[in-house]
């Protein structure tokens, strides 16, 4: 045993010993932070393992999850306990590791459990996901979704897909731009006497950017460059640049990159710059499965360039998914240390200070977020089939069949749904886990709770794959164009069906006759219905108003931008409350009593914080909205009673949390202080000592003046 | 020239002989970055210089700072350029060498000028900012306000001041207790028989934990320990132990430290946790100026406990403060950004792409940041001077004066203020670095922008010294506690002057003739009244039925948490916006104009955000609401127009931004590009090519079994 160990021991017996005489002097026994925890999972009134095979779509794919969480708790390479303290350089070594552990998986598994095998691993080191995504899913997604079929089958042939001989990355963004990939400064000019295209980097602002794997770790990447053939600029295309050597990794010519350092997060990626200089590839590097280029110079544009989009949705809805998953994560460390922690004591009698989770204002803090976190899962669920749906769709619609406009109308709404979901889910999720991490007080501060790194690993899902401000304009947008639809008389799909009752909802108020009416999922999906409808016209009459005055579409739909975003945000509350709305009906029955009670307080919770734009419209009466706020913390002390239980229902394993204060026996504080001392051993190295020494010990001050011994010597 | 500096210039030639070139061809010439930015400070309307010295206070303390920013930058100890990518022990070095070269100062300076000296630091390294108040602010403090007169002056001769032979830190909180002070555990037991205290540890949530300075360069400490004599508890007092010999650095017998390691921000200050066993201290090392015991063992209590409150106060202003200075900053970073980052154009005419800051979206992002980064300051100015009378008032004043009433009044109003304002401003804030970091897109993203940072090194803020949560129920609780003084028709102070006015303010609506009179100071300060008078009146209520119902106080107070929550953050947006338009009305002329704006702006702003207390009592009607609403945009583009300008004045040096996309030049590219250079070298080590290089050429697939070639052998 360790002296540390020794000391803690002894300071724990010590303290039990004390226990003991406390309890034979007869005063009452103060509960461990165990016993806390204990009593309360016997709360529960479902069944929590239900519950869980309910939330991961059966018990076959329960026990896929927890076999996959237990191979990566006994893998070295995916360690995790000294996460917090690693080094940049060290955290990248460590993701080049893990991709060899990986990489025998990717080929050996079936996508929808490799899938889920990344799902998992998401969770505890999300720059490794990441890392990988930029190969697997930009990469390869790129030469799948852009290829034609003999250059896909080239690209495999020379190990693409089992990572064999090459590794890749995705070089779009510029230092100067991006969002507007149309806006791009690189060129791919064609060059016909050699057959060859001339990749350029015209400036510093087109010095492509943020590019993940580039800087020590891709040998080749799929390049965003202007097309220019014979002088004439054909947009924005993808090609093929090899980068670096395979074998020795020195740099190809005209090929100059860097390391663009350190991030608020996910260092395990070595993002990248990389400037190209009159660079030339084979015309056949080009990416040529929509837009193609002859030999001859000749540009043959595609037919319809929204099939491209696919991909870009697929990386929205991951985000979805993941937002609810993290989110399960925050509040489980969050939590479950309410459930232990105990301050200040509401009653002079009390043997014991009160738990966290006791005080009304800490149910108010944490139980929306639980219940939060239960509709951003059910809300995934439902985009990832959303999702699946289209591709299916898209893939079996040839141009011309007579089923493309419905393709086009399903892509187009899976398009706004998925943007809007995405900003939505990744703002109220990254809002939540510092929400969860302010809830564990001065605690909240150490890395070791994880929530730090949790939330500057997740902020990045903010701005990437399109900005969150951007992509709730697009939303809103869609909003408005559906809203015009609705008026000519065109049947809304079912994510935007208020606007097929425009008549009715726009001025409907809550007609019950007690307050207690209120509590009831059909008037609550009204509430957001007539809200929403009340939003997205007031957008569409912004629009049509600056239409009227003669503006251009473009300059209209800026002038509404306030608008179009309220009417997005409103709009997705609505969305996700009917998620979870859904999910409660098709739940098994005794699951469905718990689950509504959660599902009440997220639709509830999310009115009280909107409640400007439910008096606004009138829906509900002032004091009808005294109710609602009074509800929120019935149901908040509803939820409380079983939430350890609905913590535990999430499944994470003490390994995939990897916080001390989120353990599931509650013993928080052994276990932080273990992990502290075994992450800074007492009397480690002092690297500062003689620094302190000195200044502590400053013989002469150095400031003090020489006595002037002979002033009227000059 | 380096060869990556020379590739840059090379770069930029060819950029600019590009330019050149579109310029042969008569196309319109695009705007550079520099001279993006140059076109804003042409649409200053007043005098930059005069609202710089107008913020400062006076032309004399602007000089001062401008003094100490040039010091600062040319002092090697504080250089910055390389903070982003310090590891944590190389900070805590960094952080001792500042120490020696402020010590300098802090004896040789009058105190509000080195306070100002500090100020100026904190913006820079609020790592280093906390590391120099453990000692000064908390160890110092602790003596100077707990400490007898005689006892003061034997810790000044062993070297409390001049940090000379001994070094302090400050050791309240416990592994398991926060906010409770009354709750810690460890214990100082009086032995008679010796004349001395035993400090001691008890078990391990008793713990010193995030005692900051204690895991490697504190000597002493002030500890606070529940006092024990012949067998009697007498509360929580506190003890100067020593920790270390000060020449050799050993820990003194019994004395067990560890480092409690990384943290979310400001490694810089080497935070550990302390366990006592049985340490033995001389009984005249208890801080006697308030409890006293004797030789004999008699415990003196002191007869007014709040006049201790005061160091508390300090620190809770001095962080109101910090949120408007460190809102300056990063509204700085975001602002000058949008003024030269260019995306998209909104019309195909354009020769450019549309700086940010002209899309109405980011104007409704970054302006209300601005604008409360003015009332921020204008209310750190106004709190500090409350803070100022009051400690003059406690100075003055000796138990049984007559003014001991209205001093104690005073000291329960600003207690109230600074514990509200502290929560409200820092929360504020917290959410303004976040939000200036979205606005830059994926840049945001990466650590040299220095928001990654600010964020994590402000967040600490929101949990320490008083978790923010606690104090805006502290303020909600001197609401209720005002409000029922108003009624029983005591006149109640300034801050809560609304309550003076309840028979007319409660009923009160926005009489206007025309949706243009709403723009007026006192409408919204009336507004702002109405709502506050109406939040509050429902916490009281909430609280008083609570007591119908038979509760304890305690209990109806816990009750109604969410109603006093929701009444301190109303009171705290309307305190606020009252200290902005007071500012205003004494601002010099010429400035009266551009600061009406920016202020309407902030109240505004704030009421669209809050649109439902507004509607709930009826002070707007639903389509004064809407007006409101589009006046949010109509002074986000008037404040736009001179929001360089603005931004400018808060003064602060490229060196204190420390962020390339805000420097004042408008550079941004080159110097980004510059500054991830010279901290990501091209060329640099690669730690794991072997890896990468082995991962790519695996000749043998180990997963590939090897050929049965016996299959019958058995």
């Amino acid at each position: 045993m360790s002296e540390s160990a020794a000391s803690q021991r002894l300071a724990f017996v010590q303290n039990h010993l004390q226990v003991a005489a406390c309890a034979n002097q007869e005063e009452p026994r103060k509960k461990t932070p165990i016993e806390s925890m204990n009593e309360e999972r016997e709360k529960a009134t479902f069944d929590v393992r239900e519950l869980t095979y309910f939330l991961d779509g059966g018990e076959k794919y329960t026990k896929i999850r927890e076999k996959f969480m237990m191979e990566l708790e006994r893998d070295p390479t995916f360690r995790m306990y000294d996460m917090y303290d690693v080094t940049k350089d060290e955290i990248r070594v460590r993701t080049m590791e893990k991709f060899r552990t990986i990489v025998h998986y990717v080929s050996a598994e079936p996508v929808p459990i490799f899938t889920m095998r990344m799902q998992t691993i998401s969770l505890i080191d999300p720059g490794f996901w990441t890392r990988f995504g930029v190969h697997y899913g930009l990469f390869f997604g790129a030469l799948r979704g852009s290829a034609t079929s003999s250059q896909f089958s080239h690209w495999v042939s020379k190990g693409a897909l089992a990572l064999n001989g090459m590794v890749g990355c995705f070089a779009m963004t510029e230092l100067g731009h991006g969002s507007n990939v149309a806006g791009l400064e690189t060129t791919a000019t064609f060059d016909e006497a050699s057959d060859q295209f001339i990749i350029h980097t015209p400036s510093v602002t087109a010095t492509k950017w943020w590019i993940g794997g580039a800087a020590h770790t891709a040998t080749h990447t799929v390049c965003f460059a202007q097309l220019i053939v014979r002088g004439k600029r054909y947009g924005t295309k993808s090609f093929v640049v090899q980068l670096r050597d395979t074998r020795t990794y020195t740099l190809m010519p005209g090929i100059n990159i860097g390391d663009i350092g350190k991030k608020m997060g996910r260092d395990g990626i070595d993002n990248g710059w990389i400037q190209f200089t009159n660079v030339r590839i084979p015309r056949t590097n080009m990416l040529m499965k929509h837009t193609k280029v002859s030999r001859a110079g000749e540009v043959k544009e595609p037919p319809m360039a929204q099939l491209t989009y696919g991909a870009l949705i697929q990386g929205r809805v991951a985000m979805v998914v993941d937002s609810g998953n993290i989110g399960k994560k925050a509040v489980t460390i969050a939590g479950r240390y309410a459930a232990v922690r105990r301050q200040f004591s509401s009653s002079p009698h009390d043997v014991q200070e009160t738990k966290l989770i006791d005080y009304a204002i800490h149910q108010y803090r944490l139980m929306p977020l639980l219940a939060q976190a239960y509709a951003f899962h059910f809300t995934g669920v439902e985009t990832q089939k959303l999702y699946d749906d289209l591709m299916d769709k898209l893939e079996s619609t040839q141009p011309g069949d007579a089923s493309m406009q419905d393709t086009l109308d399903t892509l187009k709404e899976t398009h706004a749904t998925s943007a809007g979901l995405k900003a939505f889910c990744t703002w109220s999720t990254l809002n939540a886990i510092e929400a969860c991490r302010q809830t564990l007080g001065g605690h909240g501060y150490s890395a070791y709770t994880g929530l730090a790194t949790m939330y500057n690993d997740f902020a990045v899902h903010c701005t990437w794959e399109g900005d969150n401000t951007i992509l709730t304009l697009q939303s809103g947008r869609y909003l408005i164009s559906c809203y015009r639809e609705a008026l000519a008389g065109k049947t809304q799909p079912e994510g935007v069906d208020y606007l097929n009752h425009l008549d009715t909802l726009l001025t409907q108020g809550c007609a019950v006759k007690t307050n207690e009416e209120i509590l009831n999922f059909d008037i609550i999906q009204q509430a957001w219905g007539v809200v929403t409808a009340n939003v997205v016209k007031k957008a569409g009459d912004d629009f049509d108003a600056s239409l009227k005055q003669g503006m251009n579409p473009e300059t209209a739909y800026e002038e509404c931008s306030q608008a179009r975003l309220a009417a997005a945000k409103i709009h997705s509350f609505g969305y996700v409350f009917r998620r979870f709305a859904q999910a409660v009906k098709s739940a098994p029955e005794g699951l469905r009593p718990i689950l509504a009670k959660v599902c009440f307080l997220y639709g509830l919770y999310s009115i009280e914080q909107n409640a400007g734009f439910f008096l606004q419209y009138r829906y509900f009466t002032p004091s009808q909205m005294d109710f609602v706020r009074a509800q929120v913390n019935v149901y908040c002390r509803e939820v409380r009673q079983e939430y350890i239980p609905l913590i535990d229902a999430f499944n994470y394993s003490d390994y995939m949390i990897n916080s001390p204060l989120g353990v599931y026996d509650g013993n928080v504080y052994e276990k932080y202080f273990d992990q502290v001392k075994r992450q800074n051993p007492v009397g480690g190295p002092h690297p500062y000592l003689p620094l302190i020494q000195s200044l502590l010990r400053r013989d002469i001050e150095d400031d003090e003046p020489l006595e002037d011994d002979d002033e009227d010597d000059e």
